[in-house]
């Protein structure tokens, strides 16, 4: 194939790339080279792929037409490699926090979160609330509702959401007696005054992707689990038991992580609360749906390719992202090694400060060799106080997703301007598209390099047809695709460090384009819809591949009526100053807040 | 291949690894399924090996046969990947030291050095000596030799081991008139009573592989110079020369370090100065041969795979490579960039030590992340008071070499303890030969990775043959075999830290077998011996896989006269007590020392 071999592409030296709003960087366009497909066509195709000769053949043009080969295989560049994107810890003395001693157990970390939140207030209620950890606390306390009523409203909720009707697919398991007994516990302790934080009774929910007792971890497959029983809770799951919360069971997911549709073979296709017919986005489908829906006012997900914010934005959740390292890791999926981090759904920015006060830093027998960060949470005082944050935005790259997406974030970015007077500063983020392919090789190749050794125990059969198709191409990356995309990681790394000298944040659309419909072909064997996939991670990529953590907020809806998400990404270590960015901003929405087609009160009076 | 396709090895928990003296692992010998070619047979297998689809069919099998489908593509374990062989500094507190303040210049440092040796005396001079950095500088201080007599002594030299009837290979580029004008500069600076440090005008020559102005680098080849020109020097040779050494030119090496013998067929097979008939080793060949000649006292090499210190070992010198990271990598050529590290070759330990002082540390435009590592040098005052070391044998693998050095290096222990009383520790430590496959798969993809965006501009005609067969297997690596062979870097890095706390270091064999006849059939076409070529390479690749310093000191010869080197391998940041070790065990060995066939005496009485 000699003759076929593509040109790599030679790129500039880093001094050379002006990150200026007129620089002369080409916007270069995702140039997804295949067409949608499912049903039949999937079938056909994954034949093909997993024949022995003609497979590879296949795979090498897939390859070359998606310009990996151009990009990313035969590319020239100066950057050694950037393998893990950690970042050794910055005190980054950011305005309006508080630092956090170390020493603090998950509860008494949840009461100095609890303490940065502004006080209850009736006034900003919006038109459509969900029900907050606060509300439930408070709820409890009065004794007007238990966590032995939530529980079984809950396991009323999802029995009523999985009836054909509605087939909402939110789990893939919980078990009522488990979720009973936790309720049971609960309601002793607020009996006998000694609830053990606001999280106590409170429901969360997990994907299931990460270690839950007493269930498997399927990673969303028929057969993960049979391989890798499931021991012990996740130190995640651990940090927010210790504090009392209900786990409600393992939420669905795209099958290992492995698409962005939400759509899963085996477990059924996560609807979208806001319109039934539309998919949630993934992999943490259900995570996303449950908190969309109320049932749960936080779900943790995991955050591969943008697997937590994806699905957030386009159910019209918070999803955050802290940096890589800040949350533990341990008894998560091991389906890769350097762009996976834990992340938390929910339906209020304060409710994700205090989940993120529970869970974050590792647990005391994850020994790290480096000094563990600080920990600092933004004081959520009043919105009026706000730092004045500069924001950067590349203007081509904002701009590549829907009309309609592009008018309602451009208008956030307009109103948090006259509200708060940020300023928007014109920058321009290179090789965005260079930086997903290299992400993707990298997922792709840690990935398959994971399963391996599972691979001869399991029937190809019990895969999904569309997860047979990634699996296939995961396996096709060679070292020095794997190799040269760390450099990638390396020098758009640098490029990040350099636009963050210009401003606290980028700024971004969370999706390119707002949810689309699960179509009935799909529904059996999965879809392969390579431009919309393109479309949902277009802003996600830099939050894993370079570790940066990342929120995103609901900032309106398409006409109909689907959620539209705007997304900050921070430099290293300053999640505070994304939840003050995110705060401000929800709260500029609030009064606009709709009610999904699906929800459920759960602490309705009755 | 599906029915071919291997079966993975399945390791076990790192915790069920007994790495005691009687454990039950199994010591594996290296299985190389490769005949000794060169001449035509070389230059066939190239050509099969060129070819489409027969050449990937080929390297199927190649690999296969040699276990590398069933130790690291197919393996199954749970080690998470360790990309970079880096350790966080730890204060090792170890005895007979010597804290060194971080503001030193390189000229204050090795003041600093000088004062940790131990004084002159000749009593313990030994019947053959090689000229130490400090009879240069009392010679030039006496006013008796200078700098000038010894560059034309060098030219000269050169000059003659240059002729047919030697033809040593030396050095690949060395300019007289550089040589003359800094030896010119040198003396008039001792003149002046201004000379900047014991190494001033010391004639110390460097691996091709490093930038030293005016030369090319080569790294041995006929063309990387002409794809990357040599703009600067790299940063070890900046700090040399900041101490007054005269750099006398670019040392001969295995066509970019692809190869043990040091046979080169563009710049010759350097020879074994102690058997002008054999190899030195590779690949930095010639950098050991011109110290073992007495050409220079001290010369730089890089080593990657145990290139300083087999070449070191085989001629008869000190070869010691510091820790991953404390000698700066920049200006050296990125063959690789998570193996290979800058390393010292030297007539002494002495010397060792005081270049050592010069070199350690990044330049201060290297703004490292973490904290730069605290510098201790050992205060090598008198072998009579030295610690009670304690050392690590694996026996197995310490014997799997020829008898003649098994008995010379089993002697040498018995010979420390009786003298120090040292102990050895009977430890195991398990899968070697399995480490040794993972740092071929980590070298061969980085290299291959690294040289990739040349290989258009280049000729094929223009590699020797050797190293294109080598350059055919590297790039044969998927991203599977790259990120298994990382985890195995991790499982070994916990083997070493569990040996590392029952001893201060390991002790092995330098090479599994003494320097080999250079064969009339391979000076043109490079030959393949990866049977040799495994036995060289048998005891080196902790240091580089895991970034563990290392030594290599001569305890004796085989009855053919050619030298067999013990090596000491510590944990992280130990080069003090690697120093302390090497020096005694030199002080054992010294008075019988044995004067090498191809010898010049540099600073000679007229």
């Amino acid at each position: 194939m000699g003759l076929l071999k593509a040109k790599g592409e030679i790129y500039k030296p880093l001094k050379d790339v002006d990150l200026g709003p007129d620089s002369d960087e080409f916007y270069l366009r995702a140039n997804v080279k295949a067409p949608r497909m499912a049903g039949f066509l999937v079938k056909l195709f994954t034949w093909m792929l997993e024949m022995p000769i003609f497979g590879g053949i296949l795979l090498y043009f897939l390859k070359r037409n998606n310009l990996i080969h151009k990009h990313v295989t035969y590319a020239g560049l100066e950057e050694p490699p950037m393998f893990v994107p950690s970042h050794p810890f910055e005190d980054l003395k950011e305005q309006q926090v508080k630092f956090i001693e170390t020493d603090l157990s998950p509860s008494e970390q949840v009461k100095e979160a609890i303490n940065c939140l502004p006080p209850s207030s009736d006034a900003s209620k919006p038109s459509f609330h969900r029900w907050t950890i606060l509300d439930y606390s408070r709820a409890y306390g009065s004794g007007e509702i238990t966590p032995i009523m939530v529980a079984e409203r809950f396991i009323a909720a999802v029995r009523e959401s999985s009836r054909p009707q509605l087939d909402m697919s939110f789990f893939i398991d919980n078990n009522a007696d488990d979720i009973l007994r936790q309720a049971a516990e609960s309601a002793l302790r607020y009996q006998q005054g000694q609830a053990i934080s606001v999280l106590d009774g409170v429901p969360i929910a997990i994907k299931d992707e990460i270690d839950c007792l007493p269930y498997p971890t399927t990673g969303g497959t028929k057969w993960l689990h049979k391989v890798r029983p499931c021991k012990d809770d996740a130190c995640c799951v651990k940090l927010l038991r210790s504090c009392g919360a209900i786990l409600v069971g393992k939420t669905n997911m795209h099958e290992l992580g492995a698409g962005t549709s939400g759509i899963n073979p085996h477990y059924g296709a996560t609807r979208n609360p806001y319109d039934t017919s539309k998919v949630t986005g993934g992999s943490s489908s259900g995570s996303a749906a449950v908190v969309a829906a109320g049932l749960c006012p936080v779900a943790l997900g995991v955050d591969g390719g943008g697997s937590v914010r994806m699905p957030a934005g386009l159910c019209g959740v918070v999803g955050f992202k802290p940096t890589y390292g800040r949350i533990s890791h341990s008894g998560v999926l091991p389906l890769n090694w350097t762009v996976g981090m834990v992340g938390i759904l929910a339906g209020t920015v304060e409710d994700a400060l205090i989940v993120y006060a529970a869970i974050n830093g590792q647990m005391p027998l994850e020994k790290s060799s480096a000094a563990s960060p600080r920990v600092y949470f933004p004081l959520l005082k009043s919105t009026s106080s706000i730092s004045n944050f500069k924001l950067a935005k590349s203007r081509e790259w904002f701009n590549d997703c829907s009309d309609e997406i592009k008018v309602c974030c451009s208008r956030a970015l307009s109103r948090l301007h006259k509200q708060y007077g940020w300023e928007t500063v014109e920058v321009t983020v290179p090789e965005i598209e260079v930086m997903r392919l290299a992400h993707y090789t990298t997922i792709a190749a840690e990935c398959s390099t994971a399963l391996n050794p599972h691979m001869e125990k399991v029937n190809i059969s019990e895969f999904g047809w569309d997860t047979r198709v990634a699996l296939g191409v995961y396996g096709s990356f060679d070292s020095k695709e794997y190799l040269n995309a760390q450099r990638i990681r390396n020098r758009q790394m640098q490029f990040h460090t350099r636009i963050f000298s210009k401003a606290d944040v980028i700024v971004t659309p969370t999706t390119g384009v707002t949810a689309y419909p699960i179509m009935d072909d799909a529904r059996e064997t999965g879809e392969l819809d390579y431009i919309n996939g393109a479309a949902f991670v277009r802003y996600q990529i830099a939050g894993n591949f370079l570790g940066l953590p990342a929120v995103t907020v609901k900032v309106g809806y398409d006409k109909s009526g689907l959620p539209i998400g705007l997304q900050f990404i921070g430099r290293p270590w300053s999640e505070p100053t994304l939840l003050h960015l995110a705060f401000a901003t929800q709260a500029l929405h609030i009064s606009e807040y709709r009610k999904p087609a699906v929800f459920y009160d759960m602490l309705r009076k009755e």
